[in-house]
C-alpha cells in the first residue's frame, strides 16, 4: 500500500503561521512526526505531495525517511488536485491518502492498515464524537458508508462519526477517473467523486476514538503543543549547562548545548531546544521552545509554542504561537486574557495570546492583545498597544507628543533618607 | 454591661473601599477582630448596630460570637441615630458605646471596664497625644470632663487628651432622652447631648496611651495592616505547599492550601491567605494577601493590603489597598512615589499606591498613579496611565493611533551572531 | 620631572555626563585612578590643572595624593590655555603633560619615564594602530617626529602611530614661549606650537600598544567600565550581607555595608559599591554600581556604569551610562537595541542604552530609547517613550486622553474557576 501524504496546502486560515508542515514540535517538524508515525505503523512506501513553495524543504527534511516527493502544480485545485498529482506515480497498489493537516495517534494508521485487509473498496477513518463538531458526518447503512453530510448542524447528524482524511482506496485508477469527471472548479471535487463512487463501491468506516487534532486555525498549534508535550519523558542532555540554583521540575527535555542560568525554573512538561538559553529568573512552563532561542532575564513563557532563534527579555508570553526568529524588547507583553474573561475571537478559548509569523521585532514595552495576528517580517516600535491584526512586512509606529517644560520640582533629600531607612 | 458596637456607617471618606467592617486583616474581618477583643476583655453582651446594607453579612460573619444585631434604619442620622436604634434592646444596664471605626488594643476595653466600676455616670476613653491631632479635646475640671472642644487648632488645646468613642454610660435611658431633645438634623447631635448631660452628671476620662487607629481615610487601612502584621507569629499550615527553593523569612503566616512556588520569597511580617498562590520569583513583603489570590510570576507586593480573589502577573504593587476580586494584566504597576518624592494628596505619606474597590480589572502595562482611587466594578484597558480617580462601574480606554508603513529595514544576521557570542 | 595632568576640560561631546574626572570606576574616581597610576609609575611631583567648576572637588578628592592643584582661568583657551596656566608653577624641570581624557596602562607612564632619559627634547606617546582611527598621525623621519597630521583619512596615514597626549618636554620655558606666539583664538594652538618646535628640536615617538581609551563620547565610559572590571579580583566585604540564596559568580567586588537579598544574582565581573542593595531576584552583570544605590526587585543591570545613589525597581538597564542620584519607577526600561539591530547613532555599537546626567527621575513604565541623552535635573513622567535627547532641568509629560464609559461587561465566575483549575 502506498501512502499519499498531502502536504501542499497553504493554510490560509492558519495565517500568519508559515507552512504548518515545518512547525517544529519537540525538535521535529510536524511532517517528520507524521512520516515517522506512518513508518512505525508499518507503512514504508510513502509519497509526499508538496507545492512549489515547499517541495525542496520537504525533500531536505524528509531525506532520512526515504520518501518520494511529488509536486502539485496548481494549488488552487485543492485536495483533488493533490490526489491527481500523484496519478503517474501510482500503479495498481492500494493507496492510503493521509491529510497533512490532521494529527492522529499511530494507532489510527494501524487501524487503517488492518481494515484495508478486510473486504471493501475504500476505507474512511471515522472519528467518534460525543458532542456536535462542525465536520463531515458519515451516513451509514449497516457498516457501509453511503454518504458524507458536511456540517449538518447540531441535532441533524446522520451518525456520531466524523470523516477524517485518512482514506484507503483499493482502486486508485477508478478514483483518478472519477475525480476527472468532476469540474476542477468545484471546491468539494474530491468529496463529490467519493459520493459518486459510494453508489457502486463498498466504502467502510474505521472507527477511531484516540487523539485527533486538525490544524485549521493557529490556536490548534497550542493543542498540538499540549499533545506533544504530554508524551515527553524527562531527558537532559549531557552537554546542557544547568546552573546549580536552576530548578527543573517534571517531564522536561533539554537539548544539547542549552544553558539554564541561576534561579531559572523549567516547569514540565516543557521542551528546550538546542543551544537555547533560559536566563536568570526566567520561567518556562508547559511550552516548547525551539533551538538557538534566548528566554532572557525574568521572562515567563507559559503554555506556548516558540520557534527557533526567538529572543525574549523580561517578557510575559502566555498561550502564544510564535514562528522562527522573533525578538521582543524588555517589558513587551503577549496578553492572553480579555478584561471580561470571555472567549477570544472564534477560538473557544478564554486564554489565547497573539499569533506571530516569522522574522518579527517588537519594541520594549509594547503589548500585543489576545488573539491578534502579526504577519512575518514586521517590526513594531516601542510602547504601543497592538489590538488589531498586522499584515506581513509592515513597520508600525505610534504617535507620541511630549510636553517639555522647565523642571521646577526640588528634590528633598530628607524624604529619600527616610525611605532608605525603611529598606 | 451591654456593648453597643457601631458598625452601620458608610465610610464616604474611605471611598472606594467598600464596608470597612468587612476588610479582612490576617484572615479575620475587622468587625470580628473587634468583637473578639471585646470578648477577651470580658464583654459578653454585645449588640452590633448595622444598616440595611450590611446587617445580613454582619449576622453571618458574627454568628460564632453570639452577638445581637440591630438595624439603624436612617443612616443619615449618624451616630446619634445608631445609639437611638438600640433603645428598645437596652434595659437598665450600663451601656458601652464602641465605635466600629476606631481600632484599639484589648487593653483599652479593659480600662473602660475597670473605670465603669468606679464612681461617676459616664466614662470616655481619653487618648493622650504628644503633638496636635485634629480631634475632639477633653476639657477637664480636676478628673471630671466638663466639655469637648472639636479641632481647637494647635496651641489652643484644653488638654492633651482626645475623645475616642469608647464611652460607658450608666444611665442609658437618660442618654436616649437627651438625644431626643436635640434636633435630628444636627450633625453633632450625640456630642450636644453629651455636653448637656455633663452639666449635671459626672463624666470621667479614662486615660489611654496604647495603639489607636481610626479608619477615616483609605490609607488608614495600611496603618492597620501594619498593626495586625506586627502581632503576627510565624505559622505555616501543614497543608500549604512550599517549594524547596522558596524562601520564607521572619514572622509569616501561610494558611491552609496555599502554595509557594520555586524561588518565591515571602519576607515577614506577611500573611498569605487560604489557597493563595505565590508563584515563581514573586516577592511578598510586609503585606496581607487574602484567600484564593494569585501573586503571579515575578510580582512584588510590598507594604500592601490585598483582598480575596485578587490576581497578579508580573506587577509591582506597593503601599496599595485593594478590595476583593481585582485582577491585573502583566506589567501593570501600582505606582507609589511621586517623581518629586513629596507627600501624596493629604495622606501625609510619601509612599502611597492607588486605592481599589472590588471587582476591578486592569489591563497589561497599565499604571495607576500614587493615591488614585479606582471604584468597584471598573475595567481599565491596556497601556494606560491613570492619574485621576475613576468612579465605580466604568470602562476606561485610551486612544492609540498606529502608523503602519511598509517595513524597509533589513535584518543583518551578522549583528545577531555577534550579540549571541556575548551572551 | 613634573607631571601636568590636564583635568579642566568641560567634555561637551560627552554630554550629559557631568565632569568625567569624577566618574567613579570601582570605587575610585577617574582622576584618582590616573594619579594613582602615575604615582605607581614613579611620578611624585604632580600638578593637576582644573577649572573654576571643579578645582575644589579635585583638591578634596586628591588630598591623599598630595598633588598641587592649579586653575585654568579661561577654559575657552583649551589645552594650550591649560598648559600656560601652569607656567608659574614650573621651573626648569622636565614636564610631562598628561591628558585627563586618555586612559592608559601604568606601563605607558613608565615608557615615557624611560624615554625621557634618552636623548631628545620632547617625547610623544605613539599608539600603534592596526586599522584606521580618526586621530592625529605622527609623521616620522627615522625615529624623529617631524609633524602630526590630523585625521588624514584611511589610506593617507603617514604612519600607523597616533599621537596620544602623554608628552614629555625637556624645555618647558621654550614651549610656553612658543605657545604665546600662536594666536589664542586658534583651536589647535598647542599643536601649532609643537609643529613649530619640531623644526628645531628633536621630538621622539614612544611606541605603545597596551590599553588606551579616550573618553570623548559618553559610550566610552562603557569601554572604561569594561576595562576596570576586567582587572577586578573577587573580594566580598565582611560587613556586606549576602542572603543564603543569593548567587555571586566570578570576579565580583562587594563593598562594605552592601546587601544582596534572596535570589539575587551578581554575575562577574561586577562591582557593587558601599551600602548598595541588590534586592530580591535582581541581576547585576558586567556592571559597576556606585555607593548607596538600590537595585530593586527583579531589575537587571547589564554591561552598565551606574553612579551613586541610583534607585531601580523592576527595570531593565543595559549598556547604559548613568550619573549619580537617578531614580527609575517600576517597569521603566533603558532600551539598548534598535529593532533593525543596526549601530546606534555614531557610537559604532549595536548595543547602547541611554546616557543619563545626574539627579534624574523617570516615572513608571517609561522607556528611553537607545543612545538617547537625558540631561541632569530632569524629570520624566510615567508611561512615555523618550526617543529624543532631553536637555537638563526639564520636566517631561505626555498627553493621554482617557475615554471613560459605563462598564457593561459582566464577569462570569465560571471562566475564572476554570482558569484557577489550571494553575
Amino acid at each position: 500500500m502506498k501512502v499519499i501524504l498531502l502536504s501542499a496546502g497553504r493554510s490560509l486560515r492558519a495565517k500568519p503561521i508559515e507552512d504548518k508542515n515545518f512547525l517544529k514540535f519537540c525538535g521535529k517538524t510536524l511532517v517528520e512526526h507524521q512520516v515517522e508515525a506512518l513508518k512505525k505503523a508499518g507503512f514504508n512506501d510513502i509519497l509526499v505531495v508538496g507545492g512549489a513553495h515547499n517541495k525542496d524543504k520537504l525533500k531536505e527534511i524528509l531525506k532520512p525517511f526515504k520518501v518520494q516527493i511529488c509536486e502539485q502544480k496548481n494549488l488552487d485545485e485543492g485536495m483533488a488536485g493533490a490526489v491527481l498529482a500523484v496519478e503517474k506515480a501510482v500503479g495498481n497498489e492500494d493507496i492510503f491518502i493521509v491529510s497533512g493537516n490532521d494529527v492522529v495517534d499511530e494507532k489510527a494508521y494501524e487501524l487503517m492498515e488492518k481494515a484495508s485487509k478486510t473486504t471493501g473498496d475504500s476505507f474512511l477513518l471515522a472519528y467518534q464524537v460525543s458532542s456536535y463538531f462542525p465536520g463531515g458526518y458519515l451516513k451509514l447503512q449497516k457498516d457501509r458508508v453511503i454518504g458524507i453530510t458536511e456540517k449538518p448542524g447540531e441535532g441533524n447528524e446522520p451518525s456520531n462519526l466524523i470523516n477524517i482524511v485518512l482514506h484507503v482506496h483499493k482502486n486508485p485508477k477508478e478514483l483518478f477517473a472519477e475525480l476527472k469527471k468532476v469540474s476542477s472548479k468545484k471546491d468539494d471535487r474530491y468529496e463529490v467523486a467519493l459520493d459518486n463512487l459510494m453508489k457502486e463501491r463498498i466504502f467502510k468506516s474505521v472507527k477511531y476514538t484516540g487523539f485527533w487534532q486538525p490544524i485549521k486555525y493557529p490556536w490548534h498549534v497550542l493543542d498540538l503543543t499540549n499533545h506533544f508535550l504530554s508524551g515527553l519523558k524527562r531527558k537532559i542532555s549531557k552537554t546542557a549547562q544547568i546552573a546549580k540554583t536552576a530548578t527543573i521540575n517534571g517531564n522536561v527535555v533539554i537539548e544539547s548545548g542549552a544553558k539554564i542560568y541561576d534561579n531559572a525554573v523549567v516547569q514540565g512538561p516543557a521542551y528546550i531546544g538546542k543551544n537555547t538559553v533560559v536566563a536568570n529568573n526566567a520561567l518556562v512552563r508547559e511550552s516548547i521552545i525551539g533551538d538557538n532561542s534566548v528566554v532572557g532575564f525574568s521572562t515567563e513563557i507559559a503554555r506556548s509554542f516558540i520557534g527557533d532563534d526567538c529572543w525574549f527579555h523580561t517578557n510575559y508570553v502566555g498561550d502564544t504561537v510564535m514562528g522562527n526568529n522573533c525578538s521582543f524588547g524588555s517589558g513587551a507583553v503577549c496578553a492572553n486574557l480579555r478584561l471580561d474573561e470571555k472567549e477570544i475571537g472564534d477560538s473557544k478559548r478564554n486564554k489565547l495570546g497573539p499569533i506571530f509569523g516569522e522574522n518579527i521585532r517588537v519594541g520594549v514595552q509594547t503589548s500585543i492583545m489576545p488573539g491578534v495576528r502579526i504577519g512575518s517580517n514586521t517590526m513594531i516600535t516601542s510602547g504601543l498597544i497592538i489590538a488589531e491584526d498586522i499584515e506581513p512586512n509592515k513597520f508600525v509606529k505610534g504617535k507620541t507628543t511630549l510636553e517639555i517644560k522647565d523642571n521646577k520640582a526640588i528634590l528633598d533629600k530628607s524624604a529619600r533618607a527616610k525611605m532608605k531607612g525603611k529598606l
